[in-house]
């Protein structure tokens, strides 16, 4: 027989797991959950006290009951990697390749691509705006012809203004680019060469694996420790002992690891770098999206060369769909432009300024900060559903911001198989193995939350655990 | 004083110049001009003769007079060029920059870059399309997110109707890219690395040069006939004493000469080329602006081997600014999609979507069918204005489609010298000198016939004509 409470328990945590009760959401107080439960009091007690233990909410002092944002304490984080010393000719794309094609079947439950749910965007609001600039742009004087290499002048205001944390270049600094990868990758082309070593951490994003493959780089990968990232020290050594061409990195919550890092920290990050005169390709793609309390800052803040070369895009936290994004190229500006220009004219005006008329409207501050606390509370969720899913010895990153988790499991399970079992019964996954050049990660995977939770990601969740189980040795 | 029918002559040919008559329109009868001017039927028969003498008209016998759509013997076709039997290191980037920076500034007179005004562009269909679109895309399931690499089904299958002089491939061998650029340079770096030889014909396009300095390849270039174009046993030596590692050209009307190439010497090209093993990279961006009976024929129709890639765009006939094109890649299939993915995920489906739109409509074609006769007289125009206001000397093209003139003038210009004038006045102009590595046509320019004709475009040209007469040594 279940006690009252447990039920009671299990009950409030379902509604937390549903997202009918949202992370930073006061729980109605006790004496009204007794009226409306006809409970005692000391069993509506001690539910939340058994929720408090289960890590679901939180009492503040004199203010109540809250549904808790971080799971820190469910599962233990997972191990950091290995750091191997020699850089690494890539060869993810053939097992990237397998991948890329899920695009293609966006009927699957979404846990691989690191993509915000349609639920999350301001679709309304930016189909009325589509609506208006669609009707109205190609009449203008220009508007059908090329529009500038470096993008729409409208565009690149809103973003100069978007940036508060940095004042020092005005819009005619960023150039326009069709998404962050865009940007990265004419980034990666006006630093380095064919042959040259670009250091990335470890794990990493895949995309930067095989954009770096492409480019017939060599990538040097730097382990990342879950919680407080790279170590400096190592970092340090490695710029010494090695003729490092470029630094890639996410600087605010990485994908996969998602941790947070200090100011300080990244002010020592590009003294050491750029002090060398190695350049920063710097990917601040979820600087936005953050948990805390306050913005992150970033590594271009620091940046007294013009060597860093600041990065990032809309598709996150705006729509994957408009392939906008930008860089604020520094030193590399004119370098740039010219490769953008080359590769491909210009970007669309038209989407460009679709983003432009939202941002105008004051809208793109508003939806971030509604976007952010609904991450929040579905990498929550995403983070009890594994918890209580997954077998016992697995470890799980606790993201500050950003919208994937990063799962190890047990040594013995073979990512790959993991995702091959699960894309069988409609469930994809990221496994480990493509987020890195070094192969050890193939026990580990990476979880998109982006889409809103519902009985389907829940479902899929309990599934992932179950084929885990079955695939222990 | 001048006569009568000089004075008649005269008022005619302006109003051909103006755009008022247009190429392919049958003049008023011998009687009811008589009637309208006063004049007596001599005079205007007079007249006529001498519009006939003058290139202008031309009769048809039982028919009557009609505006003449070719100007041939106006001014002689310039000379072809050299052969310079090294591969070239390109260097035009820096040349190139100074134009790029033309493109912010739209109120020039726009003779440099080869786009379509919008006048030729059927501006209220596509922004009615882009209204829909922009309302509804949004909302279908899926219609946020990232769209598939190789583009939307929706455009593949229209693409793939249009293309109905092929119809071995379904839509599906269709890669949608951003714009024709980004489908040549995903080629270019799926077929050859830094270091290879591409061969191109010369002069050439000047992006296609700018790309092959970026990718760090070498440049072979052919000179090209204005009239018959490649020369058969050149470029057999060429591909069997150089070790070419592919071939990128413009199919039909080349930029900037604009020769049509018969079918049979297509086959040939084929089979000369792909026979050696070395792919062709096919830009048919003009294949469809042809001033002729029929559309020209494609190397991707004799292609047996899957080495032509083929690429194309609606850049030049739809609207530049939606920086939508393809390419059929044959055998580089997978490796061009997996460029495309990893450079940009995707391109946005907005723009894909109005396009499909467009053309299910059935409005492609007869929106082409319009373009082409529009083109076709601005061309002659422009072919007209040049010859009356440039000095005796100049020499011209003659093409048979496309939206440019490459206009040869006296040795002793130097176009760079002519582009900075014009552009002090306001004039933009593309000197020949980019269109090229190796240094021969800096007595050349190309000019751009896509804008409708005005009497702003006309006076232009005669301020050219002016420029150039001051510069003549």
């Amino acid at each position: 027989m279940e006690y009252q409470y447990v039920r009671l328990a299990n009950e409030i945590e379902g509604k937390v797991a549903s997202g009918s009760l949202v992370v930073g959401e006061k729980l109605p107080s006790l004496r009204r959950i007794k009226e409306q439960k006809r409970l005692s009091l000391s069993t509506v007690y001690q539910a939340y006290v058994e929720l408090e233990n289960r890590g679901v909410i939180e009492a503040r002092s004199k203010s109540g009951f809250y549904v808790r944002p971080q799971m820190k304490k469910l599962l233990p984080l997972p191990a950091a990697g290995q750091f191997f010393l020699k850089p690494l000719k890539v060869k993810v794309n053939t097992l990237a390749g397998v991948l890329q094609n899920l695009f293609d079947h966006p009927e699957m439950i979404p846990f691989s691509a690191a993509v915000p749910g349609p639920e999350l965007l301001p679709v309304k609001q930016l189909s009325k705006m589509a609506r208006e600039i669609g009707a109205t742009y190609l009449f203008r004087a220009g508007g059908t012809g090329y529009g500038s290499p470096a993008g729409q002048p409208e565009l690149q205001k809103q973003i100069a203004r978007h940036l508060d944390w940095y004042d020092a270049f005005s819009g005619e600094e960023i150039i326009i680019t069709c998404g962050c990868m865009d940007a990265i990758n004419l980034c990666l082309r006006a630093v380095a060469s064919p042959g040259d070593i670009i250091l990335v951490e470890s794990p990493t994003f895949l995309c930067y694996l095989q954009l770096i493959e492409d480019l017939n780089m060599r990538v040097l990968e730097l382990p990342a420790d879950p919680v407080s990232g790279l170590d400096l020290d190592m970092l340090a050594r490695t710029v010494e002992e090695h003729d490092v061409r470029a630094v890639l990195l996410n600087s605010n919550f990485p994908n996969p690891l998602g941790y947070r890092v200090s100011g300080e920290k990244k002010q020592e990050m590009v003294r050491m770098i750029c002090g060398r005169g190695i350049p920063i390709i710097e990917d601040d793609l979820y600087g936005d999206l953050y948990f805390g309390e306050t913005r992150p800052t970033t590594m271009k803040q620091f940046d007294e060369q013009g060597l860093v070369l600041y990065c990032s895009s809309f598709s996150k936290t705006l729509l994957p769909d408009f392939r906008v994004g930008w860089v604020v190229p520094g030193r590399f500006k004119e370098k740039v432009k010219r490769l953008k220009f080359n590769s491909m004219i210009a970007t669309s005006k038209l989407n460009q300024l679709i983003i432009a008329g939202f941002m105008e409207a004051g809208a793109y501050d508003r939806h971030l900060r509604i976007m952010r606390t609904s991450l929040k509370s579905q990498v929550a969720t995403m983070t009890r559903a594994v918890a209580n899913a997954f077998p016992a010895d697995t470890r799980m990153s606790s993201p500050e911001g950003g919208l994937v988790l990063w799962v190890e499991l047990n040594r013995g399970i073979d990512s790959l198989q993991l995702f091959t079992r699960a894309a069988e019964v409609g469930i994809s996954i990221l496994p480990g193995a493509v987020c890195s050049g070094s192969g050890q990660y193939q026990h580990c995977i990476r979880l998109n939350c982006g889409v809103a939770w519902s009985p389907v990601m829940s479902a899929g969740v309990e599934t992932l655990g179950r084929l885990i189980g079955e695939l222990l040795p």
